[in-house]
């Protein structure tokens, strides 16, 4: 775009590499910053850069954390026998708006896809059979050992599409032997939603799901 | 929001904090950093950081640059006698997207507005005064003088609001006694705009502004 300085039109092209951010906002997002402070700008990029350099997974869940074990993993209060698999990191924000949910997590990184190349070795699966065989598991930080509880249950909560299905088979079938119940998130309609504009799928998902009153 | 660590919710925030981001695609943002390379976040923290510390206003036309006088008023291709006077530098880029604008720019960096205070010299009117009185003018980067050529008229290109509308008619009346024609930019249909979906403001400003055929 012509107009801008060369420094400038570098900014709004970073800004508009970002996922979702067009031509207009990336524009709308360079002159707040230029408009900001400058400690508002330095403190903006350090968050970014330190971030970025220290996040980690954690060692037992394989969580985003900036300690070695996370806080899911490190709260004593926890059910640590109830296991809810994951898909990636963002996916346990939203089991954590659930206050319900006091089990804990383990974060796959992915689902099996064999059209991507993806395969069980790809993503978290040995750490979640080396959790349900106790080896290999740290301590918290305050010392109290996490291997000696048995994980009950695991409840697959991958996607509802063809891969996340097809994943929470594969891990189901992998952790029975072991003698783990292995659940899954229940499909239908959604609270509060109308009947007329439900889709076919969830309407026969919500049939097949159907439960005695 | 509870799952994600201190360190991540601070950067989620921070992305929050950004005009027109939401809470969701603050996270989006965030994970998305953390998911890229070392050298990629860290190329986007000095770029942000160098682009804020070095970019200037224009000493000319007030406009922002990366150098003391901007690419626009250093152009000696460009029209010096005629000026096009903006909002904000933005506005700008919206100009030069027009190919035929050949002129010059002064940005006033707001508009006068006795409601929020903002009155006459807290635009950058002096600097446009000065301008067409021929001091305090600097050289273009290759020493030529730009202070040599006469102001022949001012498109006064600010907002169709109350408060661009009178600091229109305020800086119109400040340059005519220097002999400098003001002129306004049409109002009206906008091309390929439907009749029926004219709202009445700009229907009146159009028959208003009628041209002969």
């Amino acid at each position: 775009m012509a107009g801008y300085s060369p420094m400038l039109e570098t900014l709004i092209e970073k800004f508009r590499s970002l996922p979702g951010i067009g031509g207009k906002t990336a524009v709308r997002l360079a002159f707040f910053m230029l408009n900001s402070s400058e400690e508002y700008v330095k403190e903006f990029a350090d968050c970014l850069i330190e971030t970025k350099n220290k996040t980690r997974t954690c060692k037992i869940c394989q969580s985003l954390s900036d300690a070695e074990i996370c806080a899911v993993c490190s709260d004593a209060e926890r059910d640590r026998g109830l296991l809810c698999v994951v898909e990636n990191a963002r996916d346990i924000a939203t089991f954590e708006k659930v206050k319900e949910y006091n089990g804990v997590y383990h974060v796959l990184h992915g689902v099996m896809s064999p059209m991507d190349g993806i395969g069980p070795d790809d993503i978290r699966i040995k750490e979640l059979l080396a959790r349900i065989n106790g080896v290999n598991l740290s301590e918290t930080p305050d010392g109290e050992a996490i291997a000696g509880i048995k994980v009950r249950e695991v409840i697959l909560a991958t996607g509802s599409n063809v891969e996340g299905e097809a994943t929470a088979m594969y891990i189901s079938q992998l952790v029975k032997p072991f003698g783990v119940a292995a659940s899954r998130l229940a499909y239908g309609l959604p609270v509060g939603g109308e009947l007329e504009y439900a889709d076919s799928v969830t309407l026969f998902k919500a049939l097949e799901g159907r439960r005695e009153m």
